[in-house]
């Protein structure tokens, strides 16, 4: 099959296809697919509004993923509901929001316990995994994420979800440096338009595979078929 | 003073300046800026020839954030002389580049403890401090950056070196997370050429600041001037 | 104030009280005071009796504590409903209690999610806080611990709960190694009863004061009333 | 083979055996046999004196290992020069020592880089590896001995040195965290006298095994000839 690399679709060698395209040790992973981010609700307190394009090819694709057996483990941001995850330091975006993107009326709410931003946008399994608990950028920081993947065997994390230039990329960085190899259909996360591109690029020469998922899961298929 | 947020030069409102631009608790740090990425000869493991643009002008930030009582802490990578770093795993860039970038010939030496590239390829001076064993992308993964910044009071990083879109993206991602307030000149980081703007809009959108390293020292000079 | 310093009570010196005692930055945390170690249930799937002895105590102690205006912090341990958390690797305390302590017939319901044994044996308000998932034995470890604390300005932490042999001191231990005060109060953990008094000793030398938790209190109250 | 339960010798089961006693995948981890605890020059900053009793059986087992194809990693503390290490939060052990076992002129001197205490007291070879900046108690935090261990494929972890009661046992309380697994011979670790025998009870108890090293040097190479 083909991937991304810098941007320019070429074949993927051997090499590189037995080390991150083995359907085997291979988990698949959604980082906040949830209505704080993707309500169309004018009080959504973190809008990624391109994101709602992935939510039914992600609902797709995930259901062929457990179909084929791979675990899939949805990342989800939660913050203790009276804000102490962030009393002496709010994170970063929320201060420079209002000066780049603009002011967002509710971005107190976001990720609150208890609120119903938490529901997740996408179809989820009671088989599937969950890590809840995300508070920063990257779904490893500060959660149970790393040990999960161990425990299950995993060698190979697929990345999917939104923001790519955000919390994709620093789950992709995190991942490569904890030796998991990182591959991300490019056609399943979404997040600042212009940056979209630029961030699969950084994942392609530095962290892993960018593909398409359709690929990916024909690829997939045709290694348990012959496998 | 001005930033550029997502790209915009715009002037720094009082809350962001406090919190991110107050010369105290700040600390500096280069990431990687060693023969093994800089050297021009052609044996060099991992070029990153964009990056000998920085060299000088580094060079007199560094006198000037020295004059100024600001620590100065140089990251470098260094790996273990027999390979055991990533003896099970090859990192992914070593095993894409030959797609990517084309074949390097030298770059199993890269870092590696013992070679000549390891030698620092700007100017330091002995009270700088060094976190030599940088084994994977980001300057806080497996190292004790974390314990020093703390233990010297540190709540503030100026992030220069390179790679932008590589060790210096992935450092201000993890600088974000542990609730440091993330800066970064944009012209004393250099990376992949076009990637290196991108890299600088997802910092200023995500994780902090993007400045230019003449405006920061005399912002600095100022505050200290009229403390 | 007096601690027992390698065993023996002694007075506190102004330096170390300065450190450790203030109770300005300090919160409370209890460590696994849950009905799988402590329920007098036949089918408790990891007895730990010595535990109920300072139910009644710790309760008392935390209502003072919460009078002070000190936050307090219900580490628990919750691991997956499938076992995955440990399905590559058992726990060694798992393989080893057949032969140290006995058979424990319902060992494997230990800790996880949706089971009766989470609820807490202690008495907790709303306005405490949680740190559910802690998958191993320090309360650090794959949590958000430190990042709560941290955020909460916490420079000193009081360790209570069980047992003290096994994640108290492990979290005694990482709580140093973080540069966070370490204080426990003997009377407010219990754990293999010979070895409860040289785990307070091992702290007392390495990490820490050990105290009694009346002496703190009235210690604490007097801090307040005069500070 | 015998290990010792809860200090009570007694033959290690076959699913034990399998999982801690295998040689495959094994690395024998010293921590801190240095000159800064093993000194017998008065000046020595941190004096471990029952230490001394292991130089010659370390050295001895460590020939025997490395013949047997196992990895030896040296960790030791290195403190910065100048102090940064603990600039803010001088470690507990140093407030309490004068108090719990009395002053110590030099202990400032403490594995400062570049003294002379640093040197290491017991036989290495240029084919060992190194974690030189063990900068707290447990060979693990803030350092990359994880990072190498996963590298070498190492799911086996064999601990001694010094102190039993405090850095070993930190290290196997991390270590376990961690899923390694962890054995210690009994007989090839020091510390506070009275503590060594309690901080083995609860590494059998909770961590790993605890053993004779004649054993398990005698049951590696039965499952060498065997194997």
């Amino acid at each position: 099959m083909n991937a991304y690399f810098n941007g320019v679709e070429k074949p993927v060698n051997e090499q590189l296809a037995a080390e991150f395209l083995d359907p085997a040790h291979t988990a698949v992973i959604t980082i906040d697919m949830h209505d704080g981010h993707l309500s169309q609700d004018p009080d959504c307190p973190c809008p990624s509004p391109r994101g709602r394009q992935i939510i039914q090819p992600l609902n797709d694709f995930l259901a062929h993923c457990r179909a084929l057996g791979l675990p899939v483990i949805h990342v989800r941001s939660t913050l203790r509901a009276d804000g102490a995850d962030e009393r002496l330091y709010p994170s970063a975006w929320r201060m420079v929001f209002p000066i780049t993107v603009g002011e967002i009326p509710n971005i107190a709410q976001h990720a609150l316990e208890g609120t119903r931003w938490n529901k997740m946008s996408i179809e989820t399994e009671p088989t599937d995994y969950r890590v809840n608990g995300k508070k920063r950028l990257s779904a490893f920081y500060a959660t149970d994420l790393e040990l999960l993947l161990r425990n299950l065997g995993i060698r190979r994390i697929v990345l999917t979800g939104c923001m790519t230039d955000c919390c994709v990329l620093n789950t992709a960085f995190d991942g490569a440096n904890r030796d998991f190899r990182v591959v991300v259909p490019g056609d399943l996360t979404r997040g600042t338009e212009e940056l979209e591109q630029p961030a699969l690029q950084m994942i392609s020469l530095h962290l892993g595979l960018v593909v398409d998922s359709q690929a990916l899961l024909q690829h997939w298929e045709s290694e348990v078929a012959h496998g």
